[in-house]
């Protein structure tokens, strides 16, 4: 039996959507419900300005607490620079997502700098700590808002300076949601080719209604870490309307009916994601199985 | 450049899901605008006791003002019985999908028959009509919901005596929205090892949110017909607040973007689709590409 792990974002991708402040508390409960419906990794925050994204302002306490409490789990937060990698570090993570946007248009957007400051940061970063582990979230790998869609010739010789800074792994974000299974197979299979020991994830949206299909794309060509929110919890600033990320209880039924183990409960993480529409009444979702009600 | 035929059967499974009966002119209007969109191959309406349901009550002057109208596009209505096959032939139709399904326990509650009930009425049809052309409908192919699950072991011999009656084209329905894509793999390849020459067809519901995964994996196997409705329009009574069919404007999408041909003009049936929502407020739809606002 193949074994998926599957990296919930949620309260990182998912959270950050919403516009009005989601109590620390009711944070905490989705996090313990997420572990203990079997989910092992997870983008539990992310450190940026709290100006910027005020949703985040508790990313200290929050992570403090689980890192504590849950020892065995495999936190890790998304930071934008320097800045959010120290205080990662200070409240205890050992691993980060450090994002970056391919189309650089979006990188100027989304964190205010173009390619070469971000790939300088980057190097202030592993510098300052030498033993963060840090992981390459590639935003817009498959499409930019102002770009338009990217393909294979993009991404690999993109990657090329990260792996050459240490970077080991790389997280293929499709942040918009515009990609395709053709597209998905044929940048992963480019990638691959170059970079035979990068360690590849995908993190896919499902904006358009691909969020299942551009998964499994992924994980039939080998991808063994995918993305996913409780609920599908999410959004895009850039297609109002849309529907958010691939929800992880959609996904984690889909791989158990297929034969795939992922750990996860899928009737317990189920009721964690209609508790998660109760309690997040604003939250967009695109998931499918908590809509479902029981007959009568 | 591959050729896939989408099959549109909105104003039949679609529709047949809206409690209020929708207007004459409304159907119309989307029936016109489907064939305006690209869309030749459509699921029109079915021939059914206006009783059981009284949605399809105008199916003779629907199919009636297309038939005419539309002479190079290719109508169909889904019938249970010789009296359904009747009226579509009277009306004009020269293609019925007949409704079997695979769970007796469903073919009982859905259509009052037992297999070989259903078998025999066949037999009466081919030999009222044997210009009629008949496509079998497979409900519940993957799946019962009194049963549970269908696998090949199942689907196989239920269609040999089938094939002896001169069905040339089976259509796996996932009625409830249960299947997975290892399951549509495996059905589909063991159903044409045993009858190579047999056109077979998917209808992927959107339930469990794997309408379009679980179509693309029969795409993949080489199947160039397949079903959905505009928007999604559809649902379950098996699973009540489920989101309906996979939504024909998704598939084309999809489809195109991967280098397929469908014919369809995606933009022209997106907003297609948005009228519709409007016009059926009461309808459920998992359709993700028209619920999409344009950005200000």
């Amino acid at each position: 039996m193949k074994k998926i792990e599957i990296y919930e974002v949620g309260p990182r991708d998912g959270f950050q959507n919403v516009a009005d402040y989601i109590p620390l508390e009711t944070k905490k409960k989705i996090v313990e419900g997420l572990l203990d419906s079997g989910i092992r990794h997870m983008q539990i925050t992310s450190f940026v300005s709290p100006k910027a994204i005020p949703q985040m302002k508790d990313a200290r306490e929050l992570t403090g607490y689980f890192v504590d409490k849950f020892p065995d789990a495999d936190f890790l937060a998304l930071v934008p620079n320097l800045r959010g990698a120290q205080g990662a570090w200070e409240a205890g993570l050992k691993s980060v997502s450090y994002v970056v946007s391919l189309g650089e248009s979006h990188n100027q957007a989304n964190i205010r700098r173009t390619h070469q400051e971000s790939y300088d940061e980057l190097l202030k970063i592993r510098e300052a700590y030498p033993d963060l582990d840090i992981c390459l979230d590639l935003a817009t790998t498959f499409g930019c808002p102002f770009e338009g869609k990217k393909g294979a010739g993009d991404v690999v010789p993109f990657i090329k300076p990260y792996r050459e800074a240490g970077i080991k792994t790389v997280n293929l974000c499709d942040t918009i949601g515009v990609a395709n299974p053709a597209q998905v197979r044929s940048i992963i299979e480019a990638v691959r080719t170059e970079y035979p020991d990068l360690e590849l994830q995908v993190h896919i949206h499902d904006t358009r209604n691909m969020g299942m299909v551009n998964t499994l794309a992924a994980i039939e060509l080998g991808i063994v870490k995918v993305q996913s929110t409780l609920g599908g919890l999410g959004g895009c600033p850039f297609a109002p309307g849309a529907s958010g990320n691939l929800a992880t209880e959609d996904l984690a039924f889909m791989l158990a009916e297929m034969g795939y183990e992922t750990g996860v409960d899928t009737p317990k993480i189920v009721e964690l994601a209609k508790y998660q529409a109760e309690a997040i009444p604003a939250g967009q979702f695109s998931g499918h199985l908590f809509k479902i009600q029981a007959r009568d």
